[in-house]
């Protein structure tokens, strides 16, 4: 297994809804609702959406769509700036995200704040001296 | 916003358990468990493991670490051939990973199967003549 993520799949309610979410929030997409599965042009990652029971369906028949509690996963955007993280949680807000904790000094070192989406996906949006970034926007991992 | 993810965090009960697990995989790091979160050095978006309390503690101090149910968000690897994707299951089995769903040939024209690690996070590992690849191993996303 080569070390890589090809896809993050989100299972959502509204194909529509979250489109319009990511590609306000400045994800590019050529796909539509109709092609029944979204994909952005994102680097390195691929973002996907599908419709929340068909994602469950995919993995298992017998597995329930119904979502309870914290899924165990976030997503995190490393920002080139703090003022780049309160933009973003802007506009996560103006594109309808709701802000989960605001903006803030935190104990490693850096400022952070976290939205969630439409189906409450949880998103860090982050900045740290500490972090440098690689030609193509990825984090440099020591 | 720019259109990348930077890091997938996923919550677990033992760093040390699921640090071997992504190791034996092929994973990368250069992190201890000591140091209380792990990166891999992945292409694109960073794979991060960090324990599941602390993941929901980030977020917010009245988030239940309780994972109940379907998360919502699977991971997919996109292999080079078919044979690469029984091999990936296999080697996943091998580091103490759970078939959740026997690759086979899938509706959308692909060959695909899913693995969980030891939270139960799922990945599917799938292949499929239409996808092809940029030189980092990233997909092609039109």
């Amino acid at each position: 297994m080569e070390p890589r993520i090809s896809i993050v799949t989100l299972g959502v309610r509204s194909l529509e809804t979250s489109r319009r979410f990511y590609t306000d929030l400045g994800f590019p997409t050529t796909r539509s609702v109709e092609s029944g599965i979204i994909f952005f042009q994102t680097g390195g990652t691929c973002l996907a959406l599908y419709p929340l029971e068909k994602l469950a369906q995919d993995v298992s028949p017998e597995l329930s769509a119904k979502r309870t509690g914290f899924t165990g996963i976030t997503l995190a955007y490393v920002a080139r700036s703090k003022t780049e993280v309160d933009a973003v949680l802007d506009a996560a807000v103006a594109a309808g995200g709701v802000i989960e904790k605001i903006a803030q000094e935190v104990f490693w070192g850096g400022y952070s704040g976290y939205f969630s989406d439409p189906d409450g996906h949880l998103w860090e949006v982050a900045y740290a001296d500490l972090w440098s970034f690689n030609e193509d926007g990825s984090l440099v991992i020591e």
